[in-house]
């Protein structure tokens, strides 16, 4: 009999056949077969939900509170919808200890008062030792739609803009967890992306933030969508130096590595100069790179190539195995 | 130091110690500090959350995915707004086996169907074995406005409508345990309470589910923001035979059991009878009764009391204690 695995929770492709082989056909409609980050419904409204087991529950840079909130209202952003209102559900593990419940609730609270959303309805269970892992947070989301994402409106020379650096959020967790013996300088980008909202309406037709999967899969996913492949180079790709040094010692591709404050979007040639300096305003996209482009004349649609730093050129494929469980 | 015991997740006196502790206090605005089983939102929208830790996962009558569809439906329709959009956040546990994820998948359409509610967007994570308990479930919901709750305009003489029995559900959950070697022939009560939502066109001031902390808990909540006191008359309470045994045998009292498809309401005397009627010719509401009142002349404001089979007066008083863990 076949059982659940981890990698199922990869956010890459065995989550992705899960999706299109299990929660399709129970509930194929029209705003899940869209696939988005967030579903858009009648009254011009927009809906998330997303639940965070992320291991351990505090990291440099955050905790799971903080990334219950900007995971969803993130979400929300990049699905063209401005942030309002987050549900707040609390699975705790009998033997939390209160002052981290508080600790975790502040910065819930924090969070919310800095993405300007509201924490409008909850629920609390309590699971016994052994059933849980100290706290799981669910956060819905309701936004206010501004916007239409429009992958299949891509066109040759459309420009693919990465608004940061990549991958500091996985080696905050990978570090906090003391896994390889790593121990990084750096703290998670767990980030509210809501600087990147007026840009839709100068131009952006796409955005997605990079969580689980990482920048590759997440760019599959409009290859798959759109009616041109895209091209990335990979020396436009901003890393740190941390992240560069840990991928390189662990040979792990920053490709596939989780980010909780990062998007991607694609713009139009020419508007692409002004959004990129426009976002390169805010201190959350100061490191914003054109990474790439939708192209016209290599490769076939449906395809996500990358072109090395040697000048060849690489098919990426999804993320296929879990690389870090409970990354978020 | 002080950590987060079972108790807390009852619905009883602990939890809304906790609310009122940690929760308001932390996110304290208007819509959180009605404390209604949804928050109505600008529009017109009503917006609530839970999630669902039953165990066992399957039982008579129902599973997780079942309750969890139904659960927040009648949330939204107690708090006086049409089930509309469901979101769904699954925490599987590594090892779940897949033949019963696929059941419970299919139990949610089925559900959903039903209640006449679209799930609309989802997300799932996976847990290492040992860190969940199979599935946990979480369901936020959207609905649509049709009525205001008004606990501070009852008035003495309305009367409390109980739409069933009670303790179907607490009952089946303890049968499929096995705890206390309990056998009884009996199916939960779980089901959509969408019949309910013409009533508040007729004159419904209050309703609410009855789940976590009983009908008496449930209770205590609405005397505590109404301006008179509260009588219920304990012969007048509908309960099955099953029930009835279970509760003499064990000692339990029915009061505070939790149900998944009942519900209680306030009505003015004048339109009781004509709304009573009305629910009766529901399947789920045949056995239906007035079984209390505002009163205008015994006990004080804040009070609910108990007329017992012998005349007596007990007041009652929320649940203090964890009868069943993870009953929803």
């Amino acid at each position: 009999m076949s059982r659940i695995s981890l990698e199922l929770g990869s956010g890459g492709k065995s989550m992705r056949d899960f999706i299109a082989g299990k929660i399709l056909p129970a509930f194929g409609n029209r705003e899940l077969a869209g696939l988005l980050d967030a579903s858009h419904l009648p009254g011009g409204i927009a809906f998330t939900t997303d639940s965070y087991v992320v291991d351990p529950i505090f990291f440099p840079g955050g905790d799971i509170g903080k990334l219950a909130v900007n995971g969803t209202v993130n979400d929300l952003v990049v699905s063209g919808a401005a942030p309002r209102f987050l549900s707040l559900g609390l699975i705790l593990e009998e033997g939390l200890e209160e002052a981290d419940l508080d600790r975790i609730l502040r910065s819930i609270r924090t969070a919310a008062a800095a993405a300007g959303v509201r924490i409008v309805t909850g629920d609390t269970k309590v699971v016994r030792q052994g059933q849980g892992d100290k706290i799981y947070i669910n956060t819905s989301g309701i936004g206010k739609v501004v916007a239409v994402p429009r992958p299949r409106s891509v066109r040759p020379g459309d420009r693919i803009i990465l608004t940061g650096t990549l991958g500091e959020h996985s080696l905050a967790i990978l570090t906090a967890r003391g896994d390889f013996g790593i121990e990084a300088p750096v703290r998670s980008d767990c980030a509210p992306l809501i600087f990147l909202l007026p840009f839709w309406k100068s131009g952006v037709l796409w955005m997605r933030d990079i969580t689980r999967g990482g920048l590759a899969t997440i760019l599959t996913e409009l290859a798959e969508q759109a009616p041109h492949p895209l091209i990335i180079e990979e020396e436009s790709i901003p890393l740190s130096r941390a992240v560069r040094a840990a991928a390189d010692l662990l040979g792990i591709d920053p490709l596939y590595l989780a980010c909780e404050g990062r998007a991607v979007a694609v713009v139009p040639e020419k508007k692409a100069a002004a959004v990129l300096a426009g976002i390169r305003k805010h201190p959350l996209g100061r490191r914003a790179a054109i990474i790439g482009r939708v192209d016209g004349t290599t490769g076939r649609p449906g395809e996500l190539l990358l072109r090395t730093a040697s000048g060849g050129l690489r098919l990426l494929e999804p993320l296929t195995s879990e690389l870090l469980p409970r990354i978020c």
